[in-house]
């Protein structure tokens, strides 16, 4: 641990993260995270789940940063821009400082099935959440779900593109071209 | 059972299919399934996983229906057209004769999480193979992830319409309309 002492849940993470990254996801134990971070198995199972959830703190905040943001668009926004300005507000938890520890994140997640399945029925949620956003603002059901689905789609991509950290853009920025390339992608 | 003996797997899941839908999924156990198929729990478990599996037969066969049509689709057509090809293709397995099945399929999936995670496994899986069939293309990296999950929401929209079963139309038309109204949401 570095000086600084983050909250319990913080230091959870970031222990369950090393040893993930070191000795691997399935050989880790609840018991050794907890350990690790100083605390009892007692308090990780206080702030989570299971050894899976410990990897996916935060989603819950980003969905709600989105989602109000999506509520908070101008009522003459049209479905996309409104999904737009949602993700873009994700830029506040995806600056450059936090990439290296998402990058080993996402290198733990992409080599567990458990985990990816996980990370979809977060994105899953997350795409619930923002079509229901939108027939809040009187979208019809079907579009809608597109709308929200193509949001996801924008947000996976941004976000792969934001983790490699070819480029200076921020998230907000990403999120911007992703949609012009849907746009392009789609066009007739 | 009707005078039509289909094949074991078939009934298998005619007979989960059925107690899913009167008893629920949770408390319908595997030697059910196989008594009611007038088969033998071995014999469930040579064509099945597990009880989450027999509702997804058929997946495999979709996804293959769909990839070897977008491998096969000229190579003029942008990413979008093959993509559009492929989910055509899955007409095939979209008939209106299927919808009562496939109604009551989903509505026993849309009331269980488990189900809706095997799901989401199934339709990320067919993301990834279309994203691969886009590459084999020659498309590049994120064009191809980005279209693949634009061809997902494309599908997922479609064959909602179709289950509801509001129109004549066949699952090629909607998949062609899912494709215009994706166009007309995210135009700029």
């Amino acid at each position: 641990m570095g000086r600084w002492q983050p909250d319990a849940a913080g230091r959870l993470q970031q222990a369950a993260l090393e040893l993930y990254a070191t000795r691997g996801y399935d050989a880790t134990t609840v018991a050794e995270i907890s350990e690790r971070a100083g605390l009892t198995e007692r308090t990780f199972f206080r702030h989570f789940a299971d050894k899976r959830e410990v990897l996916f703190r935060g989603s819950e905040e980003l969905q709600r940063l989105i989602v109000d943001a999506v509520d908070a668009a101008p009522a003459s926004a049209r479905p996309i821009e409104a999904i737009a300005v949602g993700l873009q507000a994700a830029s506040a938890m995806f600056d450059a400082d936090r990439r290296p520890h998402s990058r080993k994140r996402q290198a733990v997640i992409d080599a567990n099935p458990e985990l990816q399945e996980r990370e979809l029925i977060k994105l899953a949620s997350l795409a619930a959440a923002l079509a229901d956003a939108l027939r809040r603002r009187g979208v019809r059901h079907l579009t809608a779900e597109l709308t929200a689905q193509a949001g996801i789609a924008v947000f996976r991509v941004a976000f792969e593109h934001w983790l490699r950290g070819d480029s200076e853009q921020s998230f907000a920025d990403l999120v911007r071209d992703a949609i012009a390339q849907l746009r392009a992608v789609v066009a007739g």
